[in-house]
C-alpha cells in the first residue's frame, strides 16, 4: 500500500504555482494588495501595458490631439475624448503648445487638457513637452506639476527654436536627449518617456545615419519607446525600423499615421514637418483639391492600406494616429482595421479615473452617477480613496462648490439651446414637470424641441435608466422629479451588455434606487406611506436648508451595487452614503439656480418658479433593500399619489 | 401655486432624524465607524447593554460559575460555557478563588477561565476579584492582566480574610469599597464594576442599615450595578431593593437566584454564607434529603415561583443564577420562565469573540471553521483584525504551533475513546477512509462505535454539512478525506435556520467549498480534470512540505460567504485566503500526527500508516465560483474517480 506514486507537483509544473516552500515564507515575501485587482490596466504603467499587449499578440492604437484655442473648443475636445476613448486607445497624447502658455492653469493649456484626459476621462495620457528656449527650473516646474496632476508619461521633444537665429546654449536644453536625461535625473523612473523618431531622418540632421545615432542616444538616456513622425509609404517605416534595430534600438517603435483629411491641412502639415508628399499622392489630390469629402475618402483608403501593410509585416503592434482633433477619418480607419473596440464591459459601473492616487478607488456614492467629473473634481484633494468599503473612508470632506463652476463642469449646451429645451417662459411648477417628463420620454416639448440634457445630467438618458422609462414618465408628470435611478438586479452575468461590469465569469447585483425632488406636500404623504415598508425601504429626505429625515441606521452607508467574481473578494462600487448625501444635496439644489433659474431675468416669473422649487422642494432618495423581489419603489410612489388624491 | 404647505419635518419629527442642519456640520460631528454595525451588542459595554435591555422592557439572565480544580473539569466547564451560552445569558461571571492561584496562567485559574469565556466562547464575562490580604501591586497586576486579556468587567469583593485573627490594615484593602476606588483611580472608566448586595445584610455588618450604607458607599465610589447574595424568599429581595432606593441607590440591582440542587450543597452554601434556611423549606427538604432527584425538582419549583414573583413585581429585569457549575436545574428554570432563548440566528456565520480588540472583526479564513478556538488563539497577538475585507489585513502572521497544544485546544475525548472511534489497529489507508466515512454517516464503525469527532473537528457534523452528507459519504469511501465543506447558497433569507446569519431582512450567499486530504495519485487525476473547469473552480493544493499548486490570481482572497442586509454595506465573513491556507496547512497536517498517530506505539503499523498519509497526501481546497448554478465540485470529484478507473 505504501507506494511511491507520481508526484503531482512535477506532473503539473506548468500550472500556476507560487513555488513557495512554506507558509511563512510565502507570507513574508508577498506584498498583499489592499484591494482586489479587478483590472490589471489600472495597476500597470504604460510601458508595461505595451509590453503585455505585444506579448499577447494584441494590436492596439493611440491618438494624438493638440490643445484647443478657445474654451468652447476645449469643451468639444473633452466630449471627443469621451467618444474616442470608447474605442479603446492604449493612450492618447496632447501636444505642447509653446505659444499657448502650455504649462499654465488655463482651461486650454496643454497641461490642463492632459489633466482632464487623465483624471476626468480616465485615459492613459502622454503629455508632450519641449525644452528649447527654456530654463531648467521652468522644465522641472512643469514636470512637478504634471506629476502632481497624475500624469505619468512625457513625450520629450526639442521643439522648434523661437526665432531664426537659434544657437545651442552651453548646459542648456539643446536636444530632446537633454530633456530625457533631465527627467531621469530629477524624477528617476517616475515617468514613462517617449521620444520622436524620424523615418526619413530629422530635416535638420546632418544625415539619416546621424539622426539614427541621435535617436539611439535618446533611448539610451532613458526613453521607453518611440513614436515616429508621419510618413506616406509603409516601406519608409519598415526600413527605418530595421535600421533602428540594426544599431541596437530595441524599445517599441510606433508608427505615426496621418490620415489625409483635407487639402489645406495636408499642405500646412507638410510645410511644418518639412516632409515631401510623394508624387503619386499629389497626382490624386491636386485634381480633387476642392472636394473635401473626396480627399477624406482617399485619405482613409490610403491610411487603411498603409496600416494593413504595417500590421501584416509582423513588426508593428500598435498604430499612433495624428487626429488633428478630428474624429471621422481616424475612427473609420480604426473600425475598418478592426482595432476600434467599443467594449460595453466596464471594469466598474462608473468611469474610473487614471490618476495613480485613485488606482485603488472602487467605491463611490451613487449620487454623482451622472456627474462623475464633478465627483472627481470635488474629491481631488483626498489622500486616500475608499476601496472595499465606503465605511473605511477617513476623508469624507468634499471640495467646496466655489471652485465648482469650472468650464469643464458646465453644460455643453449654450444658453439659447437650454432655453429651447427647458422653456423660454415657465408658467408654473407644471411646466417644470413637463421638462422632466420630456427628458425621460425623449418626446419633443410643446415647442417641438427635444430635451437632451438636464441640470443634473448633461447626457441623454442612460440605457439602464431606459429600463424604467414608463414608470419614470408617469411619476415625473405628477411632480416626482427624478434625477437618478437604477433598477434592482438579482445576479445578472457580469458580461450583461446593459448592467454588467467587471471581469467575466461574475455576477452583478443592484438594489433599486430612486432619487427625486418633490414638494413638501408629496413628501408628507410619502413619509406616511414609507412607515408601512419599515426597513425594506431606506430613505433620506432633505431640503435646501439641510433638514434631514432618514430611517438609516446610524450613519452607515448602504451598498446598492455589488459584484461577485471568481477568486476575488466582493466588490461594492456604489453606495448610498448618508454623509455624502448632504454634500450632494448642496450641489443638487445649487444646479436649480445656477443652471436653470439664471437662464431667466431676475424677478421674472420663470426665475421665481425655479427659485420656489429650490427653496421649498425636498431631495429624496429611496433604496429598496429587498433586491430579489420586484422593485417596490413604484408601489411606494403609487401609494403616495393615492394618499394625496 | 406658490403656497406654504405643511412642513414634512415637523409633521414627522418622531421619525429618526439626525437633526443636522448642513452637510458639512453633520460630517464633522460624526465619528464614522470603520465597519458596518451588524450587532449592537458587540459595541456596547455591559452597563449599556443592561440599560438598553431594561429600557426595551426585555428580561434577561446571567450565570455564575466557579473555577474548576482539574484540567479535565476545565475542559468540561468550557463545553458547558458553549452550551449554556447558547441560551443567551447577558453575561457570565467567574468567581475568584484565592486558594487556587486565581490570577495565574494555570488552566484552572479564575483569570484563565474568564479569559476563555470572553475570547473563545464569546461571552460577556465578569471576573470576580477579592482584595483583602493583598497588596496594591498584586491587585493592580491582576487588573492589568485582566485588561490585557480582554476582560472588561470586575466584581469587586472584599473576600474572606485568611485566618481567624484578621485586622483591618491602615491604607490597606479592608473593604470592597477600597477595591472599587482603586479600580476607578488606576483604570478610570475602563472596567464596568459590579458589587455585592446582601438582602439580609452582610453577616459581619453591625446592622442591616449599616450594611445598606456600606453598599451606597460602594456605589458612590464607582460601582455600576449590584448583584445580591442568594435569598430564599422574594419579599426579602423586594424589601431590600426598596430600602436601597430609599437611601438613594439608583443603579441596577440584580437578584441572585440559587436553585437548590441537593441537600449537601445547600448545607455547604448556607454554612459559608451564614444564611438561615427558612423553616418551611427545611420542612420539605429534611424528609427527602437522600433523594437527589426529588430535592432538585423541589429546588426548581421553588426557584421558579420565586423568579416569577420577582419578575411580576415589575422591579426586576434580570436574574442572576448561582449555577454551582451545573446545568440542569438552572436551564430548566430558565426554559420554563421563557428566558432561555436559543436563537439559531448568528451575528456572523462563525462564533465571534468578545475581546474588545476583536470588536470590528468580521472576516476570517474558512479553514478554521471547525476550529474557531485555535484560530482565536493563533491570532490573539494581532493588533488589527480584518473587517470588510480580508485583503485589508496587514498582519497575516499566525501564532506558532508551539504554543498550540494548550489544554483547551485538545480533544475533549480521552485516548481510550479516540482509539475506539479511530481504530485500535489500522490495517491500511482504507481503515482511515472508513473512519472518515463513519464520521460523515454517523453509522457505527466495524467495532460498533460511533465516530463523533475527528482530529480536525471536535464536534459531530454541522447541520449545514449534513446537507452534503450523501455526496461526502461517497467520496470519503474512495479516499477523498473531507475535513471542511459548505454548500452553495444563492440568496437565502438571513433568518434561515440552517445557513442564515446576521440581522433579519437580509440575504446570505455562499460559494460551494470542499477541503480534503487525498493521495498524490488522486491529486494528479484531479489536476487534469480541473483544467476543464478553468476559472469556474479555484483550487489550492499543498503537501506537508509546502509544495503548492493553485490557479488563484495573485494572492487574492476569494470571498465564499457573504450577506446583503438592509441599509448596510456588504458583509463577507469567510474567505479562502491563499496566504492563510499555508498556515492552516501546517496545523491540518500536524493534527494527523499529534492527535491520531500518537495514539499508537512508535514503529507500530497503525502509526506508520498515519505517518505515511501525513508525509504523502495533499491538502486540497476547491471553490466553485458559479454559486447560482448547481455545485460542480461533486462532478469534479466524480470525473477524477472516473479518470482513475
Amino acid at each position: 500500500m505504501v507506494n511511491e506514486t507520481q508526484h503531482p507537483c512535477s506532473a503539473s509544473s506548468s500550472s500556476r504555482s507560487d513555488g513557495s516552500s512554506s507558509g511563512s515564507e510565502s507570507s513574508k515575501d508577498s506584498s498583499r494588495c489592499s484591494t482586489p485587482v479587478l483590472d490589471a490596466d489600472r495597476h500597470e504603467r504604460l510601458r508595461e501595458k505595451m509590453r503585455r499587449r505585444q506579448e499577447a499578440g494584441d494590436r492596439w492604437f493611440s491618438l494624438e490631439f493638440f490643445p484647443p484655442r478657445t474654451a468652447n473648443a476645449a469643451v468639444n475636445l473633452i466630449s471627443r475624448f469621451d467618444r474616442m476613448g470608447a474605442g479603446g486607445p492604449l493612450f492618447i497624447d496632447v501636444t505642447w503648445h509653446p505659444a499657448g502658455d502650455p504649462g499654465s492653469d488655463k482651461e486650454t493649456s496643454s497641461m490642463i487638457i492632459a489633466n482632464t484626459a487623465v483624471n476626468y476621462c480616465g485615459l492613459e495620457t502622454i503629455l508632450h513637452m519641449t525644452c528649447c528656449n527654456q530654463t531648467k527650473d521652468d522644465i522641472t516646474g512643469h514636470l512637478q506639476k504634471a506629476k502632481r496632476l497624475g500624469l505619468k508619461n512625457i513625450m520629450a521633444l526639442r521643439g522648434d527654436p523661437a526665432g531664426e537665429e537659434w544657437e545651442e546654449e552651453v548646459d542648456g536644453f539643446n536636444h530632446a536627449v537633454d530633456l530625457v536625461k533631465h527627467i531621469r535625473n530629477e524624477f528617476d523612473d517616475y515617468f514613462d518617456i517617449c521620444v520622436a523618431g524620424y523615418p526619413k531622418g530629422h530635416p535638420e540632421a546632418e544625415s539619416y545615419e546621424a539622426d539614427l545615432r541621435h535617436l539611439k542616444e535618446k533611448v539610451f538616456a532613458g526613453a521607453d519607446f518611440i513614436i515616429t513622425q508621419l510618413f506616406f509609404q509603409p516601406e519608409t517605416f519598415l526600413k527605418f525600423m530595421k535600421d533602428c534595430q540594426a544599431i541596437g534600438i530595441t524599445c517599441p517603435i510606433i508608427p505615426g499615421i496621418f490620415p489625409i483629411q483635407g487639402y489645406h491641412s495636408l499642405r500646412q502639415l507638410v510645410k511644418l514637418s518639412k516632409l515631401e508628399v510623394p508624387q503619386e499622392i499629389k497626382d490624386v489630390i491636386e485634381p480633387i483639391k476642392d472636394n473635401d469629402a473626396a480627399i477624406r475618402n482617399y485619405g482613409v483608403e490610403l491610411a487603411l492600406s498603409m496600416c494593413r501593410e504595417l500590421l501584416d509585416s509582423g513588426m508593428v503592434h500598435g498604430l499612433h494616429f495624428y487626429t488633428l482633433n478630428r474624429e471621422v477619418a481616424t475612427t473609420e480607419v480604426l473600425k475598418r482595421l478592426g482595432l476600434w473596440k467599443e467594449d460595453p464591459r466596464r471594469p466598474l459601473p462608473w468611469a474610473v479615473s487614471a490618476h495613480p492616487k485613485r488606482r485603488v478607488e472602487d467605491v463611490r456614492p451613487i449620487f454623482w452617477a451622472s456627474r462623475p467629473k464633478s465627483y472627481i473634481y470635488r474629491t481631488q484633494e483626498w489622500d486616500d480613496f475608499p476601496n472595499g468599503r465606503w465605511g473605511n473612508s477617513s476623508s469624507p470632506a468634499f471640495g467646496e462648490l466655489k471652485d465648482y463652476y469650472l468650464f469643464y463642469l458646465k453644460s455643453k449646451s449654450p444658453r439659447e439651446e437650454l432655453l429651447k429645451m427647458w422653456g423660454e417662459e415657465l408658467t408654473g411648477e407644471e411646466s417644470v414637470f413637463e421638462v422632466f417628463t420630456c427628458y425621460i420620454t425623449g418626446e419633443p416639448n410643446k415647442n417641438g424641441y427635444k430635451v437632451t440634457c438636464m441640470p443634473w445630467n448633461d447626457d441623454p438618458l442612460a440605457t439602464e435608466t431606459n429600463l424604467l422609462k414608463d414608470q419614470l414618465e408617469k411619476v415625473n408628470r405628477r411632480g416626482i422629479l427624478t434625477i437618478n435611478s437604477q433598477p434592482n438586479i438579482n445576479g445578472k452575468p457580469s458580461t450583461d451588455p446593459i448592467v454588467g461590469w467587471g471581469p467575466s465569469g461574475g455576477y452583478v447585483f443592484q438594489k433599486a434606487y430612486l432619487e427625486f425632488f418633490a414638494s413638501s406636500e408629496i413628501v408628507t404623504a410619502l413619509l406616511k406611506v414609507l412607515k408601512k415598508y419599515e426597513l425594506r425601504v431606506n430613505y433620506h429626505i432633505v431640503n435646501v436648508k439641510g433638514q434631514n429625515i432618514t430611517n438609516a441606521p446610524d450613519l452607515q452607508p448602504n451598498a446598492v451595487t455589488w459584484g461577485i467574481f471568481p477568486g476575488r473578494e466582493i466588490i461594492q462600487p456604489t453606495v448610498v452614503d448618508p454623509v455624502s448625501f448632504l454634500y450632494w444635496k448642496d450641489e443638487a439644489f445649487a444646479l436649480w439656480i445656477e443652471q436653470w433659474a439664471k437662464l431667466y431675468e431676475e424677478e421674472s416669473p420663470s426665475r421665481m418658479i425655479i427659485q420656489y422649487i429650490h427653496d421649498n422642494y425636498y431631495l429624496v432618495n429611496l433604496v429598496d433593500n429587498d433586491f430579489p423581489l420586484e422593485n417596490c419603489l413604484w408601489q411606494v410612489v403609487d401609494d403616495t399619489f393615492e394618499l394625496l388624491n
